[in-house]
């Protein structure tokens, strides 16, 4: 079980090497991840898009991207469909965003003939490493569905699972939040976490254990969880995934952490046939390549 | 400008020693946190409550109990009632729970002839130290008001402007929070944010600045912020309060900062004709403290 970022990255080092196929690569963040990752033996990189811009930035920032294959492709739209079509015929393992604006990147991702299309609607994941915690804590949707309805939060309980299941956690532990830990009919919040917590009783949602709803000290405090009593609760302080009720509370959380505490990160986009890396511009260099590592644990576990 | 509560406590020690009337006052926590209050010299405290079991609770943690006043009264909402009553009288400044359940609690502070009613609802905030942040945090409302309306908000804002500015800053910046920083009509609490701000440049909001909807990073990181392109903000990267949507948002950031960066923080209740101190079992005792300590400051300033 995979219980930080170096594990991870341990992890990835004694699978195959795997392949990122980025779309649109003339960006001086984005090379310089590929780059970082590919010395720490994290993922090697296909990089499409503009050849001599490639080339030209990756010299402005001393980056060697003559390890790389690079394929020439001006236009930047055709440039995302060639690196998503990699990807869709095996001939790489993950998917990551360029400069290109982030509509037309999940448009090449949901493309019909060349993308990674699963039937699950597409969500995120942030995977923090946090001091007080002793394992990952996989966070879900900070980014990507706005209000989830209960179906939605079905789905982004199966494509989470399937993360944290790659990164060895065998039965993850889902906590549907809330302000508060029992089920209030005026907070919808806490009624859907009760519903998907008896989904998951009833065997509709397998794989995991879920309980909720959950306040955070009693999702991933241990010690407030003992202290406040938790007789009858399958959740003690140990949640693996913290399912958000909507984006801004998911967002503002995530956010808290990344700019208050600086805790390392990695995000990918789940619910696709292979991992999508969607990292932001101003994400740090080491998020992103925490972002491929996670990628490629996740490309493996999706071979097998 | 009080940045940090070192500041806060170098001010409250520089004013007339405030006095903190604790309701129902047999609990450990609560004659510890009055305890080390009246040595740092925040304040003294007046104990109602069963001065038999004040006594006992008192020697089974070495407290010396012997320096502060006690009103003996068994019965726990009469005590309440007495202790609220002390403040209302102005013989005491602020009033503080001790082991009485909070509705009980709220109930003394809401009573029409002895309680604390202003005409405002009451609301919560939460003051945060934030290391990456050079000024405090006032965080609301993250516990009170589960799913305030457009009108609740702007008494939020109030009840927190006149907080933050006991705390010496004289125009705090008011964020309205959100996962984006762009009016969405999809979304509500960006809708509402808008609005609030539009209601501060009319005038309708005073004593501060509005701007929002906000991101959390556009709101407490400035540098993400300048980066990000802050064009016509009034706010960038340097807010003081963070107004959130609901409660899930604010409880679930508040929680996060306690439970896994531990940073130092007090809380009140606000809306009310003197500082009400609620704090939670689970608070350390220095959060505990610090409550006591911004509850004297912002009584010193009620009284002025």
């Amino acid at each position: 079980m995979s219980k930080s970022f170096d594990d991870l990255i341990a992890k990835v080092n004694s699978c195959g090497m795997k392949k990122v196929a980025v779309g649109v690569a003339q960006d001086a963040h984005v090379l310089e991840a590929v780059s970082v990752a590919k010395e720490r033996n994290i993922a090697d990189a296909i990089l499409v898009g503009d050849e001599a811009k490639i080339k030209e930035v990756a010299a402005s920032i001393n980056v060697d991207v003559s390890r790389f294959q690079i394929i020439h492709e001006e236009d930047p739209y055709t440039a995302a469909l060639k690196a998503v079509k990699l990807v869709h015929d095996g001939d790489a393992d993950m998917y990551m965003k360029g400069v290109l604006d982030t509509k037309s990147f999940l448009k090449s991702v949901l493309d019909k003939e060349v993308g990674l299309r699963s039937g699950n609607p597409l969500s995120h994941v942030a995977v923090f490493e946090v001091p007080t915690v002793d394992h990952l804590l996989f966070l879900t949707d900070v980014a990507f569905i706005p209000y989830p309805t209960l179906e939605d939060k079905v789905h982004i309980i199966e494509n989470t699972v399937t993360v944290a299941k790659a990164c060895g956690i065998d039965m993850p532990k889902v906590a549907p939040l809330a302000a508060v830990e029992i089920v209030n009919p005026k907070m919808p919040a806490t009624v859907e976490a009760g519903e998907l917590t008896k989904m998951n009783d009833e065997g509709q949602i397998t794989g995991c254990i879920v309980d909720g709803p959950l306040s955070l000290d009693l999702a991933i405090d241990k010690e407030a969880a003992a202290h406040k009593g938790a007789e009858g609760r399958k959740i003690v302080g140990d949640a693996d995934i913290l399912l958000f009720p909507d984006i801004h509370a998911g967002n503002l959380v995530y956010k808290c952490i990344v700019h208050t505490a600086e805790f390392k990160n990695g995000c990918i986009l789940t619910g696709t046939t292979a991992p999508v890396i969607l990292t932001s511009r101003s994400d740090s260099c080491e998020t992103k390549v925490n972002s491929i590592a996670l990628a490629a644990v996740v490309a493996e576990a999706m071979k097998n």
